[in-house]
């Protein structure tokens, strides 16, 4: 058996079904961009039978990326399958990954359908597929939930018409590692030709174990492929984490005896790229990419520490890509010395005119802002994309005053497309005043059901604040994000990105988990 | 064997390590009441040797829980044993939990002792503190990593000696189920006397698999105690979550078969304050107590969920607390049913002046929001303690502006001890210059750490912003929390209280992980 482990990373697809983790096409590609500097070996890029949306993203990641298979999922229908196929058309090395659910509850509930025809369209949509691509997932959805004995015909059948990876998704999280990996172990026993194609695992985390049970998979199972999230991005408890993954083979090699292509140095970066951009926090005692995760209080430990590194600690943080903040860049740095920093941090900016007003947005900064940071840089060119992107609506003045014992109030002036708007209105809060009037002028109706704040960088009360609002309309969920040193300004900012999201993007159909 | 699984939390004892997870007396109080109503059967109050501020925490909860045992860390010697005992003498029931490294890096690099002189220690600490208590655990720290056949001389000899917990940490969380589950049972099979005692697992969840572990010993290894902590607090990635330990159990009763004590619906209220008070917040896909673990957003999962819940859920919200926000009280309701609402959330406030102060503080919110939740009690009351408690720096006025384009301007008065100080500044932002304002004055020289915000309840833009500041200074990590509707003002707020957590606390000696 191969000692080679795939990493197939789903954040762009499984990750992005979180309640309010859309994200648009640059979004995406940037991310994108950053899993193969992380050299990950399968970006499943989404789902581009969904939506439109989808299509253009998963077809812009697969025109854009070389080193990485790119792969989109569609359910087992010609018609899924096709699209897919269109959108991967420009890939270099492309995958299409389709799946039907096998478990009984699924197939009575949600699909209607016997076993045998679930037997059957499984069987003709990899035949299907597998004329239109060379590299084929299969998905029995709901797999650890079905009969074993009924999953391996399946499993026999999609084999035969040329499917080159089955994955067993534990898709509600119910699996233990022990009985898991004996499962996924059961399978490969049982199915007489599981020889021909890679096993995969993809676990989610609704009791903690996501990890445990993909490795169990892995190690008892004898699976070569985990399906894994940045952070563990994922609906629900989320799904996977790759850095646990990743970090758990690589620390424990005595045990796992696996190679692995990933550059891990690339983790951290795309941890803080995945937060930013979907505006999911990571607690601090997260493994691997928290912001506690390397850090030591107790004075016994500190002590050990300084002992003797590996008292307390198995890993290192350089290792995973956790580095000292560094200042960049200032208010005398030029736009050479900028695209360079741009360049440096994997940020492909598409145009001069991009760049010019990225750097535009760097110098307004820099006013304001003794110290620019990497993340920083990152904030303002994420706000940049999205604001280009769908600039129906846009900020362009906030005045605001607020005193204990008085009603704070707010002035915002903002753009509606070509309208111009002022509105003002009191609040309990000078954040709550900015959003009324807005609100005044546009009546949306949008629900919030999440705000929060993070300092961009640490060290300073100077820091820009990242504000992720969440809205809710209509049963669609959408983040925005705003960055700025006025928190308040960041606010408007952000419930202005997540109105412009609201106002662009169309619904869609969606997927398994 | 039984079919009782013990859960020992040590939220208030290892949780408490994290840097800027410290926490005063009256917050570990209110903690430790929740914790009784969860039901967890034994709780680690904290380390009595290390400080005369967690000498107090412990004896304070030592006094007042009655149905859960209340355990204190001890090193294994005399004068740390003495120290627990004393601070443990009004507990109901009590343990003293007892514990020195035997792994060769740590005892060679940390202790400089050799293993006869560690085996000796162990040996006379056991028997110290069982004269002094009936109920004694032993750990052996690093035990994971320690030589399987020293552990084993060690573990019988500290059974002799009348040890009835044995408990196994894997301190640097380097564990893998499998391993972990059989190294646990190899012990249990190789010491003669080990059925004289309970065996109890420890895990840190550096490579995320600390609830697998935990389970691979309570499965395989046969441990009938497993040490958790809410939301999985403590230093680095943490400890094992108590919350998935627990469901995980319960879901998962076919496989397990164990019996626990706990009362699951108590779970969320009891994340919900541990996050508040320690201003760790939980990512939204944190299993069971995440914001998004029960939510459901692609179309198939709606539909399936709509079809038949079992599709995609294994567990029921309501079962570990999850509720609708419920609108409890508002600017006419009194102080009987403030009273009555802060009893039915478990608040025991320590005199009628607390609840006089309380009740101001509620009906001045009352007159800024019309709505006020669960949650914002809360945090009115947790914010009230830590005042009451510490009001060295206390915030009397703040008033600020903000317009883009120009520089943000705060005035900030506020008493320090007798004196009352006012106090002004600009900066980048409202927040920033409120901070260099009373900075302007104090001149501590703490560093920022970390600063963010959350929403107290979601649903309306009236929320209250809850702010967390982490500051260091001179190798302390402290963490302010401070709650107000007006974001500025909580800031301001938070920063105070980190402020005057730096002021007042101690230094402390701390404990094992």
């Amino acid at each position: 058996m191969s000692d080679k482990l795939i990493i197939f990373d789903t954040t762009l697809r499984d990750g992005e079904q979180s309640p309010g983790a859309s994200m648009t096409r640059e979004e995406k590609l940037r991310i994108a961009r950053q899993l193969e500097r992380l050299k990950v070996d399968v970006i499943e890029a989404g789902f581009a039978a969904s939506s439109n949306g989808d299509f253009e993203a998963v077809k812009a990641i697969a025109d854009v990326i070389k080193d990485s298979t790119v792969c989109s999922l569609a359910r087992a229908n010609d018609r899924d399958i096709s699209r897919a196929a269109e959108a991967l058309k420009g890939a270099r090395r492309a995958r299409i990954h389709t799946f039907i659910a096998t478990s009984e509850l699924h197939m009575e509930k949600k699909l209607r359908m016997t076993r045998e025809q679930v037997l059957e369209q499984a069987r003709l949509a990899v035949r299907f597929a597998r004329n239109l691509c060379a590299d084929i997932e299969f998905s029995p959805e709901d797999g650890y939930r079905s009969d074993p004995d009924f999953l391996c015909r399946v499993l026999e059948a999609v084999i035969d018409e040329g499917a080159t990876t089955l994955n067993i998704p534990d898709t509600v999280g119910y699996a233990i590692p022990e009985l898991y990996g004996n499962f996924i172990r059961t399978l490969r026993e049982r199915v007489p030709n599981s020889d021909k194609a890679i096993w995969s695992v993809h676990c989610h985390n609704d009791l903690g174990m996501a990890v445990a049970n993909s490795l169990a998979g892995v190690k008892i199972g004898g699976a070569r492929q985990v399906e894994c999230t940045i952070n563990g991005l994922g609906e629900r408890a989320g799904n996977c984490s790759l850095e646990e993954v990743v970090m758990a083979v690589k620390t424990r090699r005595d045990y796992f005896g696996l190679e692995l292509g990933i550059d891990a140095s690339q983790i951290v970066p795309a941890s803080r790229m995945v937060a930013q951009t979907t505006g999911f926090v990571v607690q601090p005692n997260k493994a691997v990419v928290g912001a506690n995760a390397f850090a030591h209080a107790s004075g016994i430990h500190q002590d050990g520490v300084l002992k003797a590194r590996d008292t307390y600690e198995i890993m290192r943080a350089e290792d995973v890509g956790w580095s000292a903040n560094k200042i960049v860049l200032g208010k005398l740095s030029g736009r050479n010395a900028f695209k360079q920093r741009l360049q440096d941090l994997g940020i492909a900016l598409e145009s001069e005119a991009e760049v010019n007003a990225a750097f535009m947005r760097f110098k307004d900064l820099a006013d304001r802002k003794s110290e620019i940071f990497d993340e920083d840089i990152l904030a303002l060119v994420a706000d940049e994309s999205v604001t280009q992107e769908q600039e129906h609506y846009r900020l362009l003045a906030l005045s605001q005053h607020s005193e204990m014992g008085e009603r704070p109030h707010a002035q915002v002036t903002f753009s509606a497309g070509h309208e111009e708007y002022r509105a003002e209105a009191d609040g309990n809060g000078p954040v709550d005043a900015s959003l009324k009037a807005i609100e005044s002028r546009l009546q949306s109706g949008a629900e919030l059901l999440l705000y929060s704040v993070n300092a961009i960088t640490s060290g300073s009360t100077e820091s820009q604040g990242e504000v992720t609002v969440r809205l809710q309309l209509g049963g669609r969920v959408v983040n925005g994000v705003g960055a700025d040193p006025d928190i308040v300004v960041a606010s408007a900012k952000a419930y202005l990105a997540a109105l412009n999201k609201l106002h662009s993007k169309a619904e869609r159909v969606a997927a398994q988990g």
